[in-house]
């Protein structure tokens, strides 16, 4: 790669973590309004482990011609074990240092961001953070980047699933995805109509599961489907459904959604999000900030600093709780 | 339609104007939500003209079965002059008071909220709107059901065309809805990445973007997607298309989305969107609000008086008409 | 129900077994060209058994619009224990002499004929066969109406994944429908280029996959998408998984699609196959055939007698076995 | 590009004249095959335009990866006059020869196999079609790659347009794709249950489609939607929607879907005709074969040489002509 063009700055890009649709969207935002002040983006790939690993090519607008409605990431993402140690995070410095690259853009998640705020305090390379998630778990935005690409994926899955529901009868275990977050089983939850939510976190859903169940049958209901959020047990809604069928005495079905929630071509909503936080990152950088994360709360773009972001939590609309209670029991 | 059961009153239920994707999934909701609190739901088919008609029903929970998902309305709607006028309306209030129905909901746009307007007030039977609209042109909420679908209906068009015009070349139109607001047209083109729109109120359009699709083509682009709202004039961007093509000597080909913008299974923002208004309306009822609009402004659910909807100007996000500078000249 | 119209004859329809997408376009193709030779058309809820229940209504033109495009039945299905008894299939036999009920015509799979056949000779009631099941297992007609859907939703969930695997890398397993019928893994693997494909009678599979596997990683791929047809055992691609990633030290993740590939609007391919087939089951009937299945096979419509369709076997196409192995290994 | 690996032989490949949903698979298909015998691929951008002009490359496995979905063709395509001419190509025949490229594989239309035939016989550098056009018109194959995808997208259309349609009421004309053939419309308005279609060759339609309609809504219809086939004139269902709205009095909407019917993610069917279709011709070349096109006829592959291919007429099959007489009248 050539030294950078007098005159001009140079903002390094990299894709962290799970990967989100919408991170392509973001990354063309980012190239676009960097060009409109005269910087250069430099494109790295596989995320923290190929800046260590000085995995960095300038971008032109050939790379993000075509990408806007892509799933998945361009530039790859990946975990690296080597960039949560100081060492590691020297190294990706140094790389930084010799590409002339003077900031670093992370997509990511809360995870991302742990180590974006101490290679922005540790080295002094300018470090801004975009939102990334499916799980939409991240302090500081009212939405990530993929959310809602996911819980429409998961809602055609459920909406699929009751086509053959209400031909056929029977119980219907559809497990969606949420580790730390449960925001995917309840928007899609209450958007596909499902009869009740298991949460990972709620002690005593099988029993009152099983015992609404019953009641429901016994009212005449033919079908019913559940969402589970697969918490830390991906795949285990097989077991819940074997212990429900047994329990109440009626066939089940499951089907484990997995990854397909992280792929496919974002939606409209995922798409101007990442449009106006890529913008909204270029124009904070070049206002000077570091060491923050730019997210959308409200309707309006603000900034947060990564320490914020990664110790605090994402509170869940108190009304989407209640209307969850109300629409889907 | 036998009498109300003691105890218990009753709403009734329409969707007037244009059809959205997500009114079915309100009606559900505020069924739903009704059912809670012990109050019964009478549809009224056709809108404003079948409540003249006495075109009612009691509804069941087998009338919102298998609804959420569906585009259009299993009401049906229309538009009614008679509804304009004091004796329409006052037949509508004796046939409400007939059926012992207690109360209005209209699901619809800022033109049935004038009617539902003038109803509240000449009869005294609360009336409460839930914002409905593709055209996301309502003020007192941020988003009117259906509009999100129709940005990804529209989107998904503006895809399919891309991959044909990045294969072939060309220039492309892609005319999309709105009547009186540009929103489809601007968040379907930043997330489309359009290179052009073309709004209705942009008299310079034509030579602005004559100039720059020539400056573009020169410089080696070898395709461009302009986004046209069509504004007062259905089919005109193949007069436009005609013109552009003729004066800077370049093949071009049209598309028209017309209605389909209004069908669709609706999204999953449409479809939480429509539960929480819908839910929102049966509280604002059971608490005594008559002649207002429930809407959700910068995430929380407000109630706006019919006078405010009807004479306010929803009001884009400068953001968004700032990011379609940006991102698509 | 009212007794037949004067000069009318009356055909009963009822979907069996597992439902397909495609079946509500069978009956509405069956209901339309039965009008048009003037023949009245009797609705069955709930095959078999709602047969032997009497669960029969007149239907009419409402029943069958705005159905084409829906996925599941309208008429509802079941898998009867009775209907396997003498005693089953003459109740069934009274049940439509009473109803004036000249014919049956059965939607469903190779064991819904099986019953078909034996009440065609024991009643000597005319029952005409029309082949709908998402596994293409049916002798008689090369396609089965719903199995076009059900390929194309299990690849939509493939190209999701495949978003992800390759911007992260990794192993992924897609659990795919198929009883007695490998063509869901096989057609769905091709059309999404899966690396590999795990069929249920392929006993050496796990070793020739973990050699193949090894051999692509060493060499490069970053990421490998395997498509496993269900067989016997729904979910057990989660053992699979586990075992191969220990076998090969590779992380990977599952999915499984269930019954979503039951579901979804038809695609145009089994609206047209459920077109053809429906108006050809009516013709069939009006020329005097009984106890035959309409399938599709060469282009060509052809009847089957159902001792033919229950004994045979469904042959797959050759080259689609040779396809897959130059195209998926 | 160096020149070609010892003991290897080398085929050149190009899309030609309208791109197709498929033509990618089609191109992965060919590599695949070729990869197994020990053949290069040379790829050729943007048609026989892009082969006189010298623009080739060498493909490997990286430009074959993650394309099998996508729409479009990466190789892009073009129509040339230069080519139609001897001087054309004999320059084109020069360019392969430098470039060591032993055979020319074109995926394209009708057209497309004319310049092909002539190539094929003055240079003696063997030739072999592949059938890509939406239109599926190309005689010497039932199906040609890009008409499954492109009936479903069509309907996708039909089925949003139906959704507000039964709504609101009125009349819907919805104009499809077909220049020189009918069947995007005959298929697509069978599948979505349209209530007429307009055909190019159809002198009376307006009468007729006039009196059904006035017949149909004074028998109580309150909707119909009619599918127009654009023939020589995109955009001319404004016209006949304008006439048949004056002449019925009744209110009507229009859609054209114009370019969007060539775009989109190809269907299961059209990727694993391409596969097909691809690796037939690898082997019809292996073989010997030259100045031939592959097809599926009956489900299995022939070659037909290209004079009987651009001398022919593709026969729609009979029975959809009828299907479209009883369904969609």
């Amino acid at each position: 790669m050539d030294g950078r063009a007098p005159g001009k700055s140079r903002i390094g890009i990299l894709t962290s973590g799970g990967d989100a649709p919408g991170m392509n969207a973001a990354i063309r935002a980012v190239f676009r309004a960097a060009s409109e002040c005269n910087i250069e983006i430099v494109g790295i790939r596989r995320g923290f482990a190929g800046l260590i690993d000085g995995n960095l090519f300038l971008m032109d607008r050939s790379h993000v011609a075509n990408i806007i409605h892509q799933g998945g990431t361009i530039l790859g993402t990946s975990r690296s074990e080597t960039f949560k140690t100081p060492e590691g995070r020297r190294i990706a410095a140094d790389v930084l240092q010799n590409a002339e690259v003077d900031a670093l853009f992370v997509i990511g998640g809360d995870g991302s961001f742990r180590g974006a705020d101490l290679f922005n305090d540790e080295t002094g390379i300018p470090t801004i953070g975009i939102p990334g998630s499916i799980d939409n778990d991240i302090p500081g935005t009212d939405f990530s980047i993929g959310f809602d690409t996911a819980i429409n994926t998961a809602l055609e899955s459920i909406d699929k699933i009751r086509d053959t529901a209400s031909s056929h009868g029977r119980l219907f275990f559809v497990e969606v995805m949420g580790k730390s977050s449960d925001l995917i089983a309840i928007e899609s939850g209450i958007a596909g109509g499902a009869e009740y939510l298991i949460l990972p976190d709620n002690k005593h859903a099988m029993d009152d599961l099983c015992s609404r169940l019953t009641q429901a049958f016994d009212a005449g209901k033919r079908y019913a489907i559940v969402v589970v959020a697969e918490g830390a047990c991906p795949g285990c809604s097989f077991q819940i459904a074997k212990e429900v069928s047994s329990r109440i005495s009626m066939e089940s079905r499951v089907c484990v959604l997995g990854h397909t929630q992280r792929g496919g071509s974002p939606t409209a909503r995922d798409r101007v999000l990442a449009a106006k936080l890529g913008v909204s990152a270029v124009n904070a950088y070049m206002k000077g900030y570091a060491g923050v994360m730019v997210g959308e709360v409200r309707r309006s773009v603000i900034l947060t600093p990564f320490d914020k972001v990664i110790t605090g939590r994402q509170k869940p609309e108190p009304n989407i709780i209640r209307l969850s209670h109300i629409l889907t029991k």
